[in-house]
């Protein structure tokens, strides 16, 4: 393991210590604190009785989920602005929240949700690397751990949870293909790939990009194959504590 | 005790459970998760390298320090919208983050933080009642660990730090004085006080309200009282956590 | 009188001398421009037929009060930038007419202004000093006479003025208690208060504040004092005014 | 007179009553009350001691006039919101203050104002139609007591103040053309001027609109020779004030 | 010719080439790519089946027409920030877009619109002077072709188009009278006239200004009539585009 | 061929008529109007001889490319909302206007563009399915066409154009896989992928979405399978457009 370039001897497709701690927020409907090593984020599932204004307009039935993501102050080693203080979210902060919302949308059944939105927050303690992964991760957490909830108190006829959704990061850094990329990786990459899927192994959403660089066919075959052997084990973990819970 | 009007038989002039956890964000200088019973309040201490534009401008020698303060949207029993959702900071939290700032700097020798500013970030990760005293009292606390870190890394020459400040609610419910309001109590309050004071018995800041209610000199004289009772026992809780760290 | 030590030779118990110039914006329902010395605030009441969203959403009976602060750009020695052109309002602002519609409330019957909502409009004209005590009494003056007028023209059933609301500001500056603080003696106080009583010598709200200063219970309880005598000098001169007009 | 088909029997071709009052708002370097009729508007002229970042950054020498201008909410029979609970500024209002300063600086020698900006704020205290004009008027008034202070002080070498500046409004109103209207006749116009000239006759600005409606060029010749008339009469009453001041 | 002080040796009293290209946004219901010699822009005429809030509020029959105007960031020389950067309209686009909409609804029977409103876009893609007037002049194009599509479509029973309107821009430059002014004598001139009349000769809407300089009565006179010959010619320019599409 | 199921009868791998129209802004350095068939994209290339201020601040060397996208508000069959008359860009056009600035940066050597910023400008004509890849494509002939003229005027020395950008999209809609989706097979796709690849086949970015729906391995790789095939015949003609201009 010494021969790893990666920090602390981590092999090259190997997951940072991945954690979840239930119940962090208790007036949530579910909350679990997510861990992938250092990076930490609050992720907390409530539900409102009524869904957006347009699924009123068009007629849509069912429920719809949406997703907040932020970065905490004190999350980055520098002291990062609120987005209350600039007046508007940045791109970065739309992008991610977009992505968590779409991806859970993706396994969860909208129509076994009627009348009902799941709110999906997610609130970094502590950032180092990967936060959009952990954070889509942790929300299906949130998520499962509500719905439980919901289910127990009879507020849902069905469960609408139709798989799990996990997502990690994966990237080329000094040419070698890595997983669950830490900060100072991620800053140092290529390639940098965002990899959301299911619990049976399909795609949700596959974002790849070379920021200043390119990448062939054949890295993003390697970058896929690690990708998913990552998520496999993500699976195994939120199963466990879903079911402890 | 059974005959106490108040929830789970707290006598009128007890505190609920005070607690400190520390170093709940790592990537700040100081940080401490405060909880006066349900009410839990992430405080965070971080330390930028410089001083507000107008120091600056007029020269004024010294140090800063500023607060900030939010709740956070799973706090509360129905979700709270982010302020960013709002596009502005209400009127409340306003009031409350120019509270903690002006509090703490009563009690911290400015001169003793030469060219740089003191961000103290109060998020409220679950709401009962007493979230801007907690958030007072726990920025104390921040504050107070990350001076300690400073002070052993050699960046400050002086402790600026003169003396704790520690906060409290009261108020007048059903006719009855009681101490360190929650919820469903600060909800019915005929009258209600914010106390700050510091570890030698003088006050900071006194702010009391009848919201649609008026108050005798004989109540605020027993307001006052049983507020000064509950801060002297928060500070000795103050000062066994920053021993201990 | 030639021993004070306050500007013009004052008493430290002394208002400045305080006028109330009623009709001064005719378009509103009542108007008073009321001075404290070289303070003087244009305060106007007008009613709108309708109540805020949260009261008919929620199904609140009565009526509602507000209140809006602002300075004129021309009411200091140096230009005051319009809120509008920094584009949101700054806390102080924000806790000035919190501060204003509060104290209002306290002593109207909300109950007795079915459907209404009484708008009251500070608008500082000029500023030494104590705007927002100012602001507080002349909006008392200001509703009353909209009352008034409204009784008299048979659109109010009952009359909702409770009793008198008055405020002063009352601060420590070099080691003496003062009242009514001008310009130049807030800006050196140690201790500021400011205190808003009802015409029955009750409190409705008390802030007191030690910027990079703190005060003792003997200070605050000779603060206190000196306000109530000065609260109670310009019920007199409100009732004046109400009577003659 | 009885047959006039004006409010009051005013004559076609006359101007409301319209005077001034000077000092207003005393810590303005130049203020007046003018009234036109029933329509009151507060103009302050202040001093600041630079120029605006364009002229710094183009390197154009002399001073600068800017406007501001804004309805005070109790200003109209129907409460207006202020701008800044809107969040910006409506198109009217830009519109007006643009007019205003342009108007300004026409007469005004932007050379002999080295190194200032002249800030001209206008608020409405009372609107019956024609505040735009009112405030130009007004506004011309508060920058000559500004300009005679200023070199009563040694603060400026040469009068910058170059001719008066005076605007009125004028309209086709039931087919009969008609000066300086009101607000009940303002909101019947078919054709609505503003015309600002200076003393010496010369026009700085004509505005003509026919919202929803047209006119011809006779119609327009007859509203430029009652505009003439009027603004005449009221640059002798400007000077009046200038030479009593 | 060559004597003329114009660039390019036009006559003082000629126009640009004029041209107008039907079509040119397919989506839109009408739309023209309008040029003024260099200056260029996109008008398009889109309808919205519901009319404006105010309007259903306060019962107003009929429809209305509201116009948006905006600069092309390459529109210019030096690359123009968009307004969303800046986060607000610019006073001058405020002033432009009302003055477009006020022009259409003069020659427009708002009557034979129920229920509609018709959204006049106008985005200037290359600026060389005169885009306001452009932009009216094509709007009204675009409109017309619109209300073709919708009298064809059996949307419409009457023709709301009552008469052409037509705008131009005029000045003083140099001494001389001249008409449709491009940038560089835009620029340079001492007096500038926006004038809108419509088919049959009568005015819509006369904006005169001197910035920094003023005029007399005959340089008014000049200036009216030379507009008056250029709108007589756009007129004839509009009535061929519309029987042609 | 008319037994494929897509509009008009076109293969599944066969893209839409794409056209470059050069110079359609000849007031920006480059331009092009680029139609994918119905979606036409007007992109535009400026100068700033700056570099935004993170890279001053920094001390980064070399240029900078920043992108931004409207649709305008005719380019929709219902009228699109300017975005500022929302206040705010929406999360889409953020992520879009991101993604463009990427792209291009991942071929363009920024060392060979000392000191200047090169916007990139796209504001959508018509929209028919494609508007972002449209962009980029459309992008990179309007830089391309641009740092043409910069070297033949000596304003640059080197090349800074490393190869070409392209952009498709391909996405799976009723089981079949699709090159270059028309807005109704858009509106139906399972599954969405936009991918950026360069002029010698490698990836810049590749992003694929599978909103409420997930996909396989297989069904990614038929898909970026055909997407390679779209962006070399993109490429050609890219190649074609700039020799010839």
């Amino acid at each position: 393991m010494s021969e790893s370039p990666r920090p602390e001897g981590r092999s090259l497709d190997a997951l940072r210590t991945v954690t979840f701690e239930p119940e962090i927020a208790p007036h949530a409907t579910g909350s679990v604190l997510v861990s992938f090593g250092k990076t930490r984020v609050i992720c907390a599932a409530t539900i409102e009785n009524r869904v957006p204004r347009w699924m009123r307009d068009q007629g849509v039935e069912g429920g719809w989920i949406t997703a907040e993501y932020s970065m905490l102050p004190y999350s980055t080693l520098d002291r990062k602005s609120r987005d209350i203080s600039r007046g508007k979210l940045d791109g970065r902060t739309v992008e991610i929240q977009r992505l968590i919302g779409r991806s859970l949308r993706a396994a969860v059944d909208l129509k076994k949700l009627p009348g009902k939105t799941l709110w999906l927050d997610c609130d970094v303690l502590q950032a180092d690397g990967g936060t959009r992964t952990a954070s889509i991760t942790g929300a299906w957490v949130a998520a499962s751990l509500a719905v439980k909830k919901l289910m127990e108190a009879g507020e849902l006829e069905e469960n609408p949870m139709a798989d799990n959704v996990a997502a990690v990061s994966v990237g080329v850094v000094d040419g070698t293909t890595r997983l669950d990329l830490e900060y100072v990786e991620d800053r140092d990459a290529d390639v940098d790939f965002n990899v959301v899927m299911t619990g049976d192994g399909k795609f949700v959403e596959v974002q790849g990009t070379g920021e200043e660089a390119t990448f062939s066919r054949e890295e993003l075959d390697a970058l896929l194959e690690v990708a998913g052997k990552g998520i496999r084990e993500i699976v195994e973990m939120q199963n466990a504590v879903i079911s402890e819970s």
